[in-house]
């Protein structure tokens, strides 16, 4: 396979760069086959011993996606009242999933029970299925990115409900309930950087040398 | 921001379809400044309530990795006794790891308590911490493979070895263990495709829509 050219790897580092997480859509629908090059490249994430355990669950009734709200509406009831005083005020303005105005929902599961029990590369980590179905996600996540969609990952969810609702197996796990949809825009930084809840952290101090804790040596600076 | 054109939209498919994990690796270092691009590829990956809860031990050492070799081979002697006949000489012909010849490793980790016992969005699922690393795994994958710098991720390590080797705290996990380096090729399809081991699944029936085991109706189908 040929080297990628200088405007390729920018692409690349430009899709990396400029993902957000979204949780405001337009209602514009996705179309078929924008989907469908999603999906696609979800499929070709890496996974252990090549077990490819995902599974995607699209959602587009609406009855589906009420009962789904409702579940988030719960968990973030009691999510809330883990913050309190001004950080408390900040949480309740902020706006966490899109999961009706989205035009689509997007639940990627993991079948653990994939192949049987034994997987080549899974023994000694067995979380490493869960693992691959993240990358499955990521992978979707940067394909969207260039697709001008959008993707909000919403977390404030207890799995119990996700399994009742969609049917989900035991073997099952749900990884990533995902909204999907055209945005208005992809603000330069994210949402809770630009509110002042957290700040991107200085990479540097992150990077140790053959143990942790010990600075890394050589090189640039990363920033 | 501009929209995507539709060469960078393809550079960035191509980057996800021609991603391999490599075990094989030529000598020559991977630059400083590469090495450092690749960190903040990672480091802009998505995070639950923006927690960036990673690290990056870089391992260079030759006497740490001879360690985490003795780990792989104990755990993968262990590993091996799990596949039988012709299974299990197909298993032992497979190179699994290229610790030592690789020009570097990378062990990326999560800290678990980083900003404290509540985060924002990982009220619900705490494992969501652990999935953002792996996102941020992906994107150095992908970036890495336009770099044309090959990774392989070995997970036949106990992760009680990785943690006493690299001095990781308990608060922290150690998510994935990376082989990093040139490689003579990057293949057209992954090598347990090739090998036989397992064909890449159809994605079609892997889609459902609005439940469980729903077949997905509209849309063409995906390949």
């Amino acid at each position: 396979m040929s080297a990628f050219t200088a405007s390729e790897r920018e692409a690349v580092y430009r899709a990396i760069l400029e993902r957000r997480d979204c949780k405001r859509f337009l209602p514009d629908p996705i179309p078929d086959d924008v989907v469908a090059r999603l999906l696609v490249a979800a499929h070709h994430a890496p996974s252990v011993g090549f077990m490819q355990p995902w599974n995607f669950v699209v959602i587009r009734s609406l009855e589906v996606r009420g009962r789904i709200k409702s579940a988030f509406e719960r968990a973030n009831a009691r999510a809330s009242d883990l913050f309190t005083g001004e950080r408390g005020a900040s949480y309740r303005a902020l706006k966490l999933e899109g999961i009706m105005e989205a035009p689509l929902n997007l639940c990627v599961t993991c079948d653990r029970s994939r192949h049987g029990p034994v997987v080549l590369g899974r023994t000694s980590q067995p979380e490493t299925d869960l693992y691959s179905t993240v990358c499955a996600v990521q992978n979707l996540w940067l394909a969207a990115r260039v697709e001008e969609v959008g993707v909000g990952w919403v977390s404030i969810i207890d799995p119990a409900d996700l399994r009742a609702i969609l049917g989900i197996p035991d073997a099952v796990v749900p990884v990533a309930y995902l909204c999907l949809g055209r945005v208005a825009e992809f603000p330069a930084s994210p949402e809770l950087q630009r509110l002042g809840w957290l700040d991107r952290i200085d990479l540097a101090p992150l990077v140790f040398e053959d143990r942790w804790g010990q600075p890394s040596s050589g090189g640039p600076t990363p920033t």
